[in-house]
């Protein structure tokens, strides 16, 4: 563990990933207060909100609102989520308030497909045309390839394909390439393996891992990906969201557990732990049911407690 | 991770650390159930029950009779734990369903004294009777130093503290030494060096690691573990039973996490990870409750899934 990093970015997709995952939809303005206290936890990324169609996903169609009326400080880089070109569109409409956007495809066909409704070549066509028009409005660029790690409906998925992938997508435009364990299939061995040979095969571009907690192993896959040379996390405050495949496993690894273990281990985040709880905490409150964070049960580690 | 073992030992210690932290008293028929199954997924060590005061834990009051009554394989090593002479005396009067003792102690004074109302030393003195005495028995020995990665009254806990500790125990007799990480304070680069440094201060013994998934972090504990060169766990079937400081927080890492992980990395168990979650899904069914284990919400992994 020699080479793990002294700080790693963090990125807060709870607001988009997790709210979008909510079965009853959040009121704007509670959505607005949640991402108003992350906003002052100190984490210096944050996905906001997306652009999608409000009639497949009706959770997120307050994305205009949320982001004209949340105070986000400026030390925080707000990104949204962007499905395709009209999704950029949407995005641009609201420039000043946006400094990346993130856009997706799986590595799997079967996956893709289910998701999108599109080939994987289609959706690389696609974001061939949005992400070089985001650049030019100045925005930053994350591409995430989802199933990186495996995928529930084909299994493997060969890391030459989603690198090759991920080579195409910075081509067109990406600046930072995100590798999503979209249902938890990934262990440490494959990831520290992964990460190893990313940093080779994608280079020039920052890697982002977006790990799931589906099977317990996503704290143990952060830690490989460290090992790795991996150093940008993305993470849901709460363990909010994730990923319905299979039926009602846990999604996102929990911001706080993340935040948690990177400081004991002395790897800095910028995150105050104890107001990204107040921030779990309120969505807790909100959603009116315990979230699946550990940390938000078991409060931070003390090790000045007194006996 | 170069140095990863092929194989590794899993002790099942639900029927013991989890059926006694139930607030409603499991009926033996039941207990011998769940031990029955368990004793049939493969694994090789379990700890069965306690021979402790009813008085003090009425909820393994049944210890004779579980371990009269369950039909366990040969190849199952069954343990009971025993906390002074008389537990040890108890346990002599099955000797013939016994293989294993463990053993256990504090490392941190505060703890040890609110746990069993001793300090270390008088709890060392004790223990210095009880391991000879299983010894010759031709019992095997465990002595669990709990809190050896942090006390939730005291804090840091130094390790050459805990070395010390089991290398007496080992004098007295212990075969086997396990380190708790009773509150879930452990990080995995403490895990790491912890267990680096164990197996040269602590040598000729099998060295166990006994981790909690209090913040999320137990199984990233496990890979730093055996990255440090532990090929010893022990577990929890459906993450039961565990520590009730923090209040409400997580005790075990389960199980199935665990096994499903270090399969996934290819590192065996003996265990059959389908056979194990029909035994959680047999205590969740008996308990009435969703248990805390991801991999029985989610499933094992599917490589072959067919699209």
């Amino acid at each position: 563990m020699s080479r793990l990093p002294a700080s790693v970015h963090v990125r807060e997709v709870g607001p988009r990933d997790g709210f979008q995952n909510e079965p009853d939809i959040i009121a704007t303005p509670d959505k607005v207060r949640l991402v108003e206290l992350l906003a002052r936890t100190g984490v210096r990324r944050m996905e906001v909100t997306s652009f999608v169609r409000a009639d497949v996903i009706p959770q997120l169609a307050d994305a205009a609102d949320v982001l004209e009326t949340a105070d986000i400080p400026d030390e925080v880089s707000v990104s949204v989520l962007v499905p395709n070109e009209r999704g950029l569109d949407g995005a641009l409409g609201h420039r000043e308030r946006i400094d990346e956007i993130s856009v997706f495809l799986s590595a799997s066909e079967t996956h893709n497909r289910k998701n999108v409704n599109r080939s994987v070549e289609e959706s690389i066509a696609g974001l061939e045309r949005v992400l070089p028009r985001a650049r030019e409005a100045g925005l930053r660029t994350e591409a995430v390839v989802a199933t990186s790690f495996g995928c529930p409906y084909e299994g493997h998925v060969a890391p030459a394909r989603v690198f090759e992938i991920a080579r195409r997508l910075v081509a067109a435009g990406a600046q930072e390439v995100g590798f999503g364990d979209t249902t938890g299939m990934a262990n440490p061995l494959q990831v520290r393996e992964f990460f190893t040979a990313a940093t080779a095969e994608v280079p020039g571009v920052e890697l982002t891992a977006h790990f799931h907690n589906t099977r317990g192993q996503g704290l143990a896959n952060v830690l490989a990906a460290l090992e790795g040379g991996c150093a940008s996390f993305e993470s849901s405050f709460g363990e909010l969201g994730g990923c319905p495949v299979p039926a009602g496993a846990t999604g996102n690894i929990a911001t706080e557990d993340l935040v948690s273990m990177l400081h004991e281990m002395g790897i800095e985040t910028g995150i105050d732990l104890g107001r990204l709880l107040e921030a779990s905490r309120e969505a807790q409150r909100i959603l009116g049911r315990p979230l699946g964070s550990h940390t938000l049960v078991a409060g931070p580690v003390d090790w000045n407690a007194a006996a």
